[in-house]
């Protein structure tokens, strides 16, 4: 059982993506990205400016939090309360000017997490997961579909390549039982998993700060999120995940992921 | 030599994807896409009533002209003048939420399509490209990526499956030199190609509606766009086709895609 996620603590990650989301608005599609006078990429300076901004705030209002953030090195990981930071996730979406990337923000209290935050920037809709309460996205509820099943389960995942041999062999086998398969959501997709419109999403070989954000958002959408035995996420995952809308789906793709030693 | 496309139709086609927006903005991410009451899917719906719209408006300007459109019955279409219609390209983007579909309006004097129309409802984000004029987003002149290179290239098709497998061969060793590859752009990905993020898609499969209105706007933002032979894209072409930001990028993919025979 989870404590409630404080409202204060929830109000502050707003705070957050909105100084992440005023960095990172600067620099998509910004004319200097198609230039080759300049010596750090785009993303490199928003990813890097974005978690500076966030980082700034945490340390001003809460300095005996911990952070752990995907751009800078980590600080205080071993205190009761520790910031996940993913200024951009979704790098490739982000330089070819598609606006289905994300600011990912998780607060941990041990080794849950109790806050989790979907931010994008350009279409100015957040998703804010924390424990004790619903989802919401931009202050109104949301709820994954409780009716899907597999058969009729919208699937994405970020890109095949991410799989190694033998996970492809179990993703393809379970994206040939689904309704629609689609490549390329980064932690877009999880947003809309909560929202209703995308039932699985499975994927590897992410950091613990692309997933344990999503975990929030889309369990208190009435989901599922687990890695592909079926066990909680922890900091020390190894990145093989899948988030489900509802139990049938994530029963019913762990059929196909779970170690079969 | 292509005649200039009257500005005259470049603002009617305005009207057009203004009307079919309208409709689209009404289904998307809408609350009974959740349901299963209904018999007509959302996207039917949506299509359906976008098309119309769009017909309509053509019926009352100009009735003389021809009308090929994804949903109904093609009309006139020996006429001088020809529109293409697509109401929603990127049905499973829509259906999932994802804002990165597009209506597609070309208008065709012949056999040349002397305009094109790349319209994001939800972003509210216009790609106009017209015969003796310059490709611009929502009025503002855009540019492909001039120096862009086969190693420094972003790649985008919209799924791999569209492949058959001697397809799959030639697109899967092309992407292996490109600087980036991402599935899931839909005509999006075009449209992103004109602005310059985005400097190589490869498709397949695709119909007239599909890829003719495209044509126009990459190639009014200094892009070239055919099939995989190099050869312009007609009425009859299979929907095989490349879009790349410069010559070089085109002939170096055309290396991969040609005919072997």
């Amino acid at each position: 059982m989870v404590d409630a996620c404080p409202e204060e603590f929830a109000a502050f990650a707003g705070l957050l993506a909105e100084a992440s989301g005023e960095v990172i608005r600067r620099y998509f599609r910004a004319e200097f990205q198609v230039e080759t006078k300049f010596d750090a990429s785009p993303v490199t300076v928003a990813d890097r400016g974005a978690e500076s901004a966030m980082r700034t705030l945490i340390e001003e209002s809460y300095p005996e939090h911990g952070i752990m953030g995907e751009e800078f090195d980590y600080v205080r990981t071993d205190a009761d309360h520790v910031w996940i930071l993913d200024p951009i996730d979704g790098t490739k979406a982000f330089v070819t000017g598609m606006p289905v990337f994300g600011t990912l923000i998780a607060l941990m209290r041990g080794d849950r997490p109790i806050l989790g935050v979907i931010d994008q920037p350009i279409m100015r809709e957040r998703w804010i997961g924390a424990a004790g309460r619903r989802t919401t996205l931009n202050g109104k509820p949301v709820a994954t579909r409780r009716n899907a099943t597999l058969r009729t389960a919208n699937h994405y995942a970020t890109h095949p390549d991410m799989f190694s041999g033998a996970d492809w062999d179990k993703v393809s086998a379970l994206i040939a039982e689904v309704g629609l398969s689609r490549y390329g959501g980064d932690c877009y997709a999880y947003a809309l998993a909560a929202s209703g419109f995308i039932d699985l999403v499975t994927e590897a070989g992410l950091q613990v700060y692309d997933f344990m954000p999503l975990v929030p958002v889309v369990e208190g959408a009435g989901g599922i999120m687990t890695d592909w035995n079926g066990d909680r996420l922890t900091r020390e995952s190894k990145g093989h995940v899948v988030a489900a809308a509802n139990a049938a789906c994530h029963e019913a793709a762990l059929r196909f992921l779970r170690d079969r030693s």
